[in-house]
């Protein structure tokens, strides 16, 4: 086994930038300016996609974004509505919505779309057909916000400095039945959850919904605007590469060498089942992370670095950012993971142990059996078409100095390096066993908890995994 | 309006028995010793329906009772197995199995059946078809059940007195995640839902799944059994009655005259749509009901009076038990009492305000919204064949004096009798107006409230409803 030393002897091929609007290397950024075919007669605009790839959910992409020639006009009408005010994560199911990742979504829901989501993660299409809806996408609003709205049927949705983003039209509101929310989507009503401590508790008690028009793209000016492409762009890259299948990986961890086996392994199977040419989506969240998950900016680094060190190969991998918030909800969650990667054009989703899991809040256990995610998903109304990969286990072999999948018939030979783990390790400057990932993106790591620490003298005590 | 006193004027036909075991009038008891065609081929035993009525979920009604000449054999088996005692709610579950109410359910929940029904409300079957499945039907086990069990493949389960009541074979323990159950099922997980003080929060932390076989028919010996009409007994009573349409009153209250209109103006609709022979299947939940429900027992004393009292056609009419526990789970749980009726024949269900409903148990205000039982309803998944009949307002109208359907263009002619003030007047031996209830029915709740204050002489003050 190689020292730990001999890590980083390789020196990384440029520095790393800490700067976050540095633009990425371009190395696995896909091509530009894709042209997207609008339906003129489509009210909300919509997408026809290409035979190759998987139909979205509903038949056709939904763009909710208006035409540019028709911007000047929103934006005056939007002035003369009444305002609700969007927060950091109403803005990014604004976003969300916007590019067709929930189709056929067209907006915030109404009340029916809410109960079918709440109790059977699914909605019923007008023509019978099943599409898989898990996690609520409502806007809340309060007492004031509903008093304001009074009998308009339009309100315009604004940002923090009241700019107006988007109009939401023949609205619905009703009650945001909180305690039921948490109850159904999270499997239990403890407190301490990340996105119910940010997006519920101190949310109004009405929900609006009603058909979206976003005024503009939504943009967030960070430098990795450009790696925010839409379900529409995807599908054009992956059809410009050819691809006869493409596999989703969804993260908002770093990589590390065992996440790569995975995906290099996925797509020898593919190969082996008879695809010709299995692109894979390396697709990050971006949206609302809890406090303690590595920033996006500093993943994506991280990502880009383990592209530059070859770990993944660049030709046949299109990084880019799935700009949903998180829930950490668990089986819940894992379905609108894997369903908002279809409209994105994947036929194929890996899934892992415990997907989308976190600690209960107040209990010493996990909040989710960590079986129970692959599960869920494979069973999950309007996924049918979708083919569930089941994440095999990865850890490092001590015989090989390398991350490997875990063989149960010699379990002496295999380290397994939790997250918290690895998080106490880059704190401390320390290194991982040779080979658990590329020296390049382990640096990005230690960076990132060096900035977060001034004086990047203190030790961090290495928790006690849970 | 007729004076209060008035009430009782025409004294009732007969007596009121309190005697439990007496039998009750067969005025509206259906024909007895039904021919039930078994197919001999099929491992758990089922029925082929007749064409007529609407068939079954999974398109043949689950049996899971031992054919008589392999009782004997069944029992000796059972003896040598490791056993489970089942509570009583337990037993109620068993029963409602063994007559295929949850077709096609062939026993207690594996956890594949257990996470669908969780998150979904519905199982996906072999040849892709989704039925409903809203309330998990499993049997927990404790760590010392679990060790007795071992490695074997199948257990015994057995009543109080360890007589072997059923055989359950190749079972799955698995982890009874009780927190998700509740936050799931009830969307709550306040302490203090009847169903979960009763039969989870002391039940074991393991459930066992599996295919069931019942060695004897079910029978509770308490006078009533007569009336436990299985799907198949009730399949063949509304084939032998003609009937074009069934449908069903789920009910776990006494009867009012506003009921009653409801019913009789739902076979006048039924007919006007062109049926030739609506028959009503007045079906009263008959396992667990929480403490201040009025026992089930009395319950049809006093439906049977509504019947003699000529409220009610007993020529239309089958007055049944639903052998199922209460779950007060309100839009979850109302799709399981729709959807057993459709596997007991019916192909319209009525459904009222807050279905299954209750007051939440810590705050002040009812656990769901009114409206979301019929709305879930309307959308719940498998529940596609059934026609839903949303209950129409009834309140006593003062100008008539009797109960109609509410006018909103006359609010002040209307008087709402909660459950609340019913209870509080029949303990009080008051009477209500005049064409509340027939006055046999009165009666019956009367006596009941009697036999439980043996003085008879308390007045109870009049509760503040909720």
């Amino acid at each position: 086994m190689a020292s730990m030393a001999s890590m980083f002897a390789k020196p990384a091929t440029r520095p790393v930038s800490h700067h976050p609007h540095k633009p990425l290397s371009r190395q696995f950024f896909p091509s530009a300016s894709v042209q997207i075919r609008r339906r003129p007669t489509s009210a909300t605009g919509a997408l026809r996609t290409r035979a190759a790839l998987i139909e979205p959910d509903g038949g056709r992409l939904v763009d909710l974004r208006v035409e540019p020639d028709r911007r000047d006009e929103k934006r005056r009408e939007a002035v003369a509505l009444p305002k609700v005010k969007l927060s950091r994560i109403d803005l990014q199911w604004v976003h969300v919505l916007s590019e067709g990742w929930a189709s056929p979504l067209s907006g915030f829901m109404r009340e029916s779309e809410f109960l079918q989501t709440l109790h059977f993660n699914s909605l019923r299409l007008d023509d019978g057909s099943v599409v898989n809806m898990s996690v609520p996408i409502v806007l809340a609003a309060d007492d004031s916000d509903k008093q304001r709205i009074g009998e308009s049927k339009k309100v315009a949705l604004v940002g923090p400095d009241d700019v107006p983003i988007a109009i939401l039209s023949d609205i619905e509101i009703y009650k945001h039945p909180k305690e039921e929310r948490m109850a159904r989507t999270w499997g239990t009503t403890a407190p301490g959850l990340p996105y119910i401590e940010e997006a519920i508790k101190n949310a109004g008690n009405w929900l609006i919904g009603g058909n979206l028009e976003v005024i503009e793209p939504i943009k967030y000016h960070d430098g990795l605007d450009r790696f925010r492409l839409s379900p529409a762009d995807l599908r054009n890259e992956f059809t410009k590469r050819n691809a006869d299948a493409v596999f989703a990986f969804q993260l908002r961890n770093p990589v590390h060498n065992g996440h790569a086996l995975l995906m290099t392994d996925t797509r020898r199977r593919l190969l082996e089942m008879g695809y010709k040419n299995p692109i894979l989506l390396l697709h990050p969240l971006g949206g609302y992370t809890k406090a303690d998950d590595v920033p996006l900016s500093w993943r994506m680094k991280q990502h880009e670095k383990v592209l530059e060190d070859g770990v993944l190969d660049p030709e046949t991998t299109v990084v880019s950012i799935f700009p949903s918030p998180m829930h950490y909800a668990g089986p819940t969650e894992v379905q609108w993971h894997a369903k908002a990667r279809i409209n994105a054009g994947a036929n194929f989703y890996i899934v892992g142990r415990d997907p989308a899991g976190m600690g209960h809040p107040v209990e010493k256990r996990d909040l989710y059996d960590a079986d129970h995610g692959k599960k869920v998903l494979s069973m999950a109304p309007g996924l049918e078409r979708l083919n569930i990969l089941p994440f095999k286990v990865a850890a490092y072999d001590k015989t090989q100095g390398k991350m490997a999948f875990f063989d149960p018939s010699r379990p002496q030979d295999f380290l397994f390096i939790s997250g918290t783990k690895m998080r106490t390790l880059a704190k401390n400057k320390e290194n991982p066993p040779d080979g658990f990932m590329c020296p390049g993106g382990w640096k990005v790591l230690v960076d990132y908890y060096d900035s977060l620490t001034p004086s990047g003298s203190e030790r961090v005590p290495e928790a006690v995994p849970a």
